[in-house]
């Protein structure tokens, strides 16, 4: 996940981007073909550019596609320079960039999310009928099947994992409108050297949005749900984990869990991964919704703050999925634990319709 | 909209919840059609309860559903008391209650949303081709149609009301779960009566969530999204209605926009409202997902925040998209100012495909 | 609390603010004594007014200084009628208001938290040399005096506590700049005028801040602390009440922590209290800082968000300083437990230097 | 500032930890001389290890301080190794490290805060005369000082800048407290290896608060309330340079900018960096505050969460107040357009108290 918003993938992609379009301007006779050559030819030698260098002038100049610009204007014949980045601007670049590292920061996602649910799925089928002590409030409760909790977490998650698909598929899409998002310079043409560009970058062909930023937000939204989601699971398994309930551990793993100061802890470190990243998330997905209000055609201060939140959301989310994922496929169920805590309790062993719900809970999964 | 989240509505939500719960628990034979009959017209006499009194029991027990069960047991024969409020639990009430409430503002939304994009259509239509200067980063850049802006803010209003209403379609649905959210002590007829209650509440029917709160924080985030795309379009009228701009008025508005200091004043009344909202959105939607983490059955703490904040979200989206409404539907085009400011602006007045683009966002609304 | 900031108060705030600017202009000579005389009995007369009709007219007028102005103005001798409110601006009012209610919350807040502090304190004393098993990321770690994490609470507390009086000294002043915050239209003595206002309402002197919110903001930071450090009270009381731990419970109060499906159940009611509010300040503190970047000599939008919000501040931190007021007072600690507990965990009882780390603790109070 | 977050930093001021805690130790007879001497060539050898290996291998632990301790303890003659990181705990580590980062982002803050100011009180002083129509809820109002506008900002700015200065002054202190927060296992000698570690840290001595994070929370707050501040005075600024306005423009500054798309643009990117901090600070002000009710004497996810918060703070108000220093020492201010808007208002041009007030606000700088 850290290569997917390091500072080769924002080059890489940033380089695609000036070549597909040059490609899609000269299909639709916009620039000539040997242009689109050379273009492509100076973006393939730029992969080699110094990105800590471009990173400082893009930093002086308040966006990367500036300084990229020019360098590979420079690296070109005169007659041809003009030819690159025509009708696009630096926004055009930052989101197209944006949109596709959100692409593939969902794809591995997708990976790891499915490795949880599919593991709290198991855990739910195996313990639906095991008796243990529900608890509400911090308390017992009544006795529940000990499967049903991880059916609900397995849900939660499911839910959120299927809505930030569905906010990528939707969101991760073209942004191409040039200066004033009119698609000006461009002959007419805009339209359809949009369709190839879209195609050829693999995002959905759309109206420029460059100050309408409800697609941003959405899918940092979804990221926000799936990370709270993980941690309302790292919740409960932290607190199973307690040494006065001790249904359940995470599975020991070399190098994790030590204390510097004491050899005999096995902390929950998994699920501190996962709750740290819960704790961090609503402020991050705060600072997308509060930057909706832009400015005009494109905003000042606002679009710009959007790129560095949504990569945080993603890595936070990545970080908790896999630290999870570890947690439930080798999650330590203590059968003795749960049959003790749940005798001391003395309500009993009435787990209602615990199995038939699990059954339901399950049965719902990949359909929310 | 106040009316909806005010203390007789609350109170005629839990109302309709027990009774509605009684019909169907004595259609499914775990009560006496006598006992259902008796707590409806217990429910009925109960409209007329004290809601302040009520609500400072509330406030002692923790939940609504404890003082609200008490009075009406105390109001039954005691060989029916029993019958009321049988398998459920405080919370399947208070979600409920919160579920409905939730819809009906969201009916109400819909309503007014509707009249935004509506009216920013309308004027996206008009001025589709009238050339303005377009403005990026606060500065001139490039000359673009002056409706382009319009259909922009407009499908950005639509997108979210989209998303919203399908949240609430999605979200929106039954709570009942009893203590531990196992249905228990329902002679394993539970689902019946779950789908019964659903059906005669409006409501999805579904598994419990009492802790799985990913529904009512989606929900959450859609209103954040809706809030921050009516600001986007306050903020964009804000600024043209500046004095060194002038290219829109908010309505002229008797009682509106006054200064109790400067009678020359014409504040842009409306589009501060939605501004004031947008600033207050963002944090609102940040707790909705920091309560996600909830503790095992039924959090301490996380889902009793989540009421008050659902509730606030609600206001501020009606209020904000009443007052857009107004401004939208009224919106004073200044044209001779369009004109002199693109003249100003010595750009030419190329508006690229900005009638093409308006065309295909109005083609999308609704559809988004 | 609710008293500090329900209709009626703000009323009378508003109408002590135009009387005292009427005495204070009479006694600069800026208006005649007879006119301010007749100002304080219109005003004393105002106290009447419906405040739901005027709540109404100020919602439509953006403002309530619009619509009393006018009522005020309505009700005084024509010649009168514009020596009333000279000089001032509505924010000049809803400022005053606003830092007036803050006083007033701050004045309660720190008897409610002094009670909590206090019981703490107490708690600590009592049992700095109970050892009792320390927990560390949910899990044993090894012993502690049993008061030491009380003592820890308690200064958590007074840190909060201390620095929220601090800024309420600081920055409940008043605010006095007229329309564009330069004391225009009174003949240079602004500053003499501003001196008796702020004498008169018992805020401090200063130069307008209008648009310079960092008083308020400050105000709310404090507030989120205040909140937090009684939520972090609450989070181990909360952990130490459950079943599985059971080293203390809330006193048992009738009314209070019962479920209404449930009868064993003896809820953490006051510490869900004290959680809730800690879920919910964070957002809160969020949108005032966000209202921070105002525009120009009066934000639009942005210091209308602040009133609601600090208004919900300072009504979560009562709420949650009253209700663990009541917990930390009667706290049942088990000491039989604490021993048990210790036992299992096998590491011993050396408790370090805990009891004088108490100490040290203990003795900071109200030097924080 | 980057630097004072980079992990080299990290790295050593860790190695400082444990360099000081040995010598501590050694100075109160814990450990002997010779192996304080040990431990400080390990440390000093140290330097040099791969942090980017230490990096890995601390996210597989879940901290820094357990691979460091471990890389350190395999350096050391096995008799010596016991000696290192005697009584100390991860915890203790990284909250040193991070409060002496704090420190240093704070000296640096501190200076190009201050340049602002003095920035900002040049421009009051020059202009505090000047007439320039003042503008409220982006209207016309009334005519004000040109400079008056500056002092306000400068004051705003000043308010936050030594706030911040005086909490990392409280809060910037020892942690030290061992496994527990006991100090257990040094003989009693806890309280004088504490204060030798903090005075030879640069770190006021305290009692331990590993649990107790209001200090962190506070700072964090106060970075909030700077970034905000400046928020203020860049949009003030981004405001006056627009194209309608034209009452000040950010300086020329070659990179700095421009546009891809546009050669005709100055846009306000010092602004810009400033509003985009400001949009982005609140959310993570909110994660410190979330994290705040901690469990028991460590809590799990919360402390993990606060590091990098605190660290994109400093990196955010830094990035503040470097580019808004370049921006107002660099402002330049459009006497003829000011005269020129004043004009058209039509609303004369007296001033009412502005240089009085402006003088009063200047004069008033370093005494916030």
């Amino acid at each position: 996940m850290l290569a997917i918003f390091d500072d080769a993938a924002v080059l890489g992609h940033a380089l695609a981007f000036e070549m597909a379009l040059a490609a899609a301007e000269a299909a639709e006779g916009l620039i000539s073909a040997a242009a689109a050559d050379a273009i492509s030819h100076a973006c393939a030698a730029a992969q080699a550019l110094d990105t800590r260098d471009l990173a400082a002038r893009a930093a002086q100049a308040g966006t990367l596609a500036i300084p990229l610009v020019q360098s590979l204007r420079a690296a070109l014949p005169p007659e041809v320079a003009p030819a690159l980045h025509r009708g696009a601007t630096s926004q055009d670049v930052a989101d197209c960039v944006l949109m596709r590292q959100v692409q593939a920061a969902d794809a591995l996602l997708q990976i790891d999310l499915g490795r949880v649910v599919t593991a709290l799925g198991r855990l739910a089928a195996r313990y639906a009928e095991t008796p243990a002590i529900g608890r509400t409030l911090l308390q017992d409760a009544l006795p529940i099947g000990f499967g049903l909790r991880f059916a609900q977490a397995a849900v939660g998650i499911d839910e959120a994992k299927t809505r930030l698909a569905a906010d990528v598929q939707s969101f991760a899409r073209l942004q191409f409108g040039g200066a004033a998002g009119t698609r000006a310079g461009l002959d007419g043409r805009g339209a359809a050297v949009a369709a190839r560009l879209a195609a050829t970058l693999g995002l959905g062909d759309a109206a420029p949005w460059q100050a309408r930023r409800v697609g941003p937000a959405a899918i940092g939204t979804s990221l926000g749900l799936v990370i709270g989601a993980l941690g309302k699971c790292a919740r409960d398994i932290a607190l199973l984990a307690q040494n006065g309930v001790g249904e359940a551990q995470e599975p020991r793993i070399p190098g994790r869990g030590g204390s510097s100061a004491m050899a005999h802890k096995r902390n929950p470190t998994g699920c501190q991964v996962a709750l740290s990243a819960a704790l961090r998330a609503p402020g991050l997905v705060a600072n997308l919704l509060a930057g909706l209000p832009q400015e005009w055609e494109r905003g000042l201060g606002g679009w710009q703050a959007e790129g560095p939140v949504l990569a945080d959301l993603c890595l936070l989310a990545s970080g908790s999925a896999a630290a999870l994922a570890v947690v439930t496929e080798g999650l330590e169920v203590e059968e003795g634990a749960i049959a003790r805590n749940l005798a001391t309790a003395g309500l009993g062993s009435d787990i209602g319709e615990s199995a038939a719900l699990t059954a339901q809970l399950l049965a719902s999964l990949g359909k929310n």
